[in-house]
């Protein structure tokens, strides 16, 4: 019998580092859902763009794309000596970070590279050192492995059998290393036998849910039915929801939280109808620096991630758009966070 | 200096008749939002095929199109004897009248023109029939244009200079023989010399916010923005939004309405912010017979409409998809109906 370990590494992933060879691999994003094109990644430049055309995206799969794409960059330079393969090291790191400026994990995930080999004994041989690096790149994954279980494991206890369970965007494992945050728990409580309903948000305008969300799910082998955003509320009317599990950009020390645009209209219809409203996501996303959600600046986008949809005009060219990439859910609207710690309950108090 | 008169005849129009030489005219909306074109409708093939494939689309304005497209059917053949000329009425009105089967406003129209022809004098010649249509046609695009100009006029007052006004999928101009029913208040505000800024929802799967509503507030010369519908709710959290306005499919008694899908969960965060949440509407979309909005079949439309746009894939080609056409708004979070009577406020009973 198919065991549960076995179930949860059928999971499709975002990426892969094989330790034996150490050859990376990542699923190429942006050619879903019509194809599933895994590609080795063999230098430096090629990492830097598949970063920067979004073939790896998500938070932390960025950052463990970084450290990865950082060691195979030195694989063939394990010949130099110290100094120069340091400086080899410096140099990556800055280009890698440079594919997406703003992206917190991927400057993280470099710093914690780049530290390595500057605190490394100086005796030590260059072997030595790309030995170290290997280690912490794949510590980086593991972690980011290990946060996403027992996100799962924590999440899947609100899961029932019959559930109809929503989420938007793509929390999910594409999104990192591991089985995702805001999918972990239905993974898991897939993994456990239980059968229930996904309800995937197509996610307008860059369309994360219909595009990847979708295709995770239903790969995997959950029940998932995609709808336009405007079909949530709805769906909750028809008693067709009983959970809703979102990711989270950045959680503020009251509880407020930064989520993709949509998020906060999915809590208030929510309330309306009753429906717990989840986050799920590291602790790490948790910043006690930011007391609210006022505190928290929201990215525009440019009007044509609306006006096109890949490639098809759908409203005027020169029309007027707002197009924010998140938005704000007030803490009292949230049943809980589920983290790696343990779902937190309200009233929440993440102040430094 | 300009009139409002003048003002208001610049709103594009759905379709057009010139009464002069009996010749009628569609904006052909299937080209929106990249081309503007007018074409002539000569015979009742051409009419047929440009409701079938939703050049012009909208409730009353395919009522007026069906009335209209018989007449010009019939404009060659009134050297016919009555007999045969009356039989004509019938078969065109017929072929007319398949074309959108489910379309109320359609068989409405077609069967107040068959119904001219019925009791015309018999001792009347066919020329003098034809005309009698004409004037039946004329009336029925009449009355609309009517009820447009008094549900703008009574909707004007509740827009003020400055205002944020959000509306959803088109009821608008393009959908009416006249200046729109949802939009009907901002044009006449907008003439009115009042200054303030429409917000258009895109309206997936179909896209009507972005492809008709936006194109003709903007061709208009209305403060225009497009969003995707999940911004709805945080430009109501901004304070952008004083006032929403949107159409209707269906009234109930107790004055639960159906429109677009996406309706509820704008009036349910309108709730949330303390937005008044209007709808404007005939009063003849108001259906004593049906009780409650409990009594309203909803139609389930295909999943491609949401997989595809534009002939892009955007999902997994075999997702499963939910995709209701329209959803049922709770009486309690409508602020008024705006209809050619005036505005109606709750509480409301239309029974009959």
């Amino acid at each position: 019998m198919e065991t549960k370990e076995a179930r949860l590494a059928a999971i499709p992933k975002a990426l892969s580092f094989d330790p034996a060879s150490d050859r990376f691999f990542i699923l190429d994003q942006t050619r879903l859902p019509t194809e599933e094109v895994v590609v080795e990644q063999t230098d430096v430049e090629q990492v830097y763009d598949s970063i920067y055309q979004l073939k790896v995206r998500g938070a932390p799969a960025i950052g463990i794309a970084g450290a990865y794409g950082l060691l195979i960059s030195l694989k063939k330079h394990r010949d130099l000596d110290r100094d120069a393969f340091e400086a080899l090291v410096h140099k990556n790191a800055d280009y890698l970070n440079s594919s997406r400026p703003t992206a917190v994990n991927l400057s993280w995930a470099l710093r914690r590279m780049v530290g390595v080999a500057d605190a490394f004994p100086p005796e030590e041989s260059t072997e030595a050192l790309y030995a170290a690096l290997r280690t912490e790149a794949m510590a980086i994954h593991e972690s980011d492995i290990e946060t996403c279980r027992l996100i799962g494991e924590h999440g899947a206890k609100l899961i029932e059998e019959g559930n109809g369970v929503m989420t938007l965007c793509n929390a999910g494992a594409l999104a990192t290393g591991g089985i995702g945050t805001a999918l972990a728990p239905m993974y898991v409580a897939w993994a456990d036998g239980k059968r229930f309903r996904a309800y995937s948000n197509e996610t307008r305008p860059l369309l994360q849910g219909a595009r990847i969300t979708s295709w995770e799910l239903h790969r995997f082998g959950i029940d998932v039915t995609l709808i336009a955003d405007s079909v949530a509320s709805y769906l909750m009317k028809l008693g067709r929801v009983d959970l809703i599990i979102v990711g989270a950009d950045r959680v503020a020390a009251n509880g407020d939280t930064a989520n993709k645009i949509g998020t906060s209209s999915l809590a208030i219809n929510a309330r309306h109808y009753g429906v717990p409203f989840y986050i799920a996501c590291p602790y790490s996303t948790i910043d006690p620096h930011t007391p609210t959600g006022e505190e928290i600046v929201v990215e525009e986008r440019g009007a044509d991630e609306v006006i096109y949809v890949k490639g098809q005009q759908i409203a005027p060219a020169d029309i007027q758009v707002f197009n924010p990439a998140f938005d704000v859910t007030d803490h009292d609207l949230i049943a809980g966070f589920i983290t790696e710690k343990g779902i937190i309950r309200p009233p929440y108090n993440f102040s430094a």
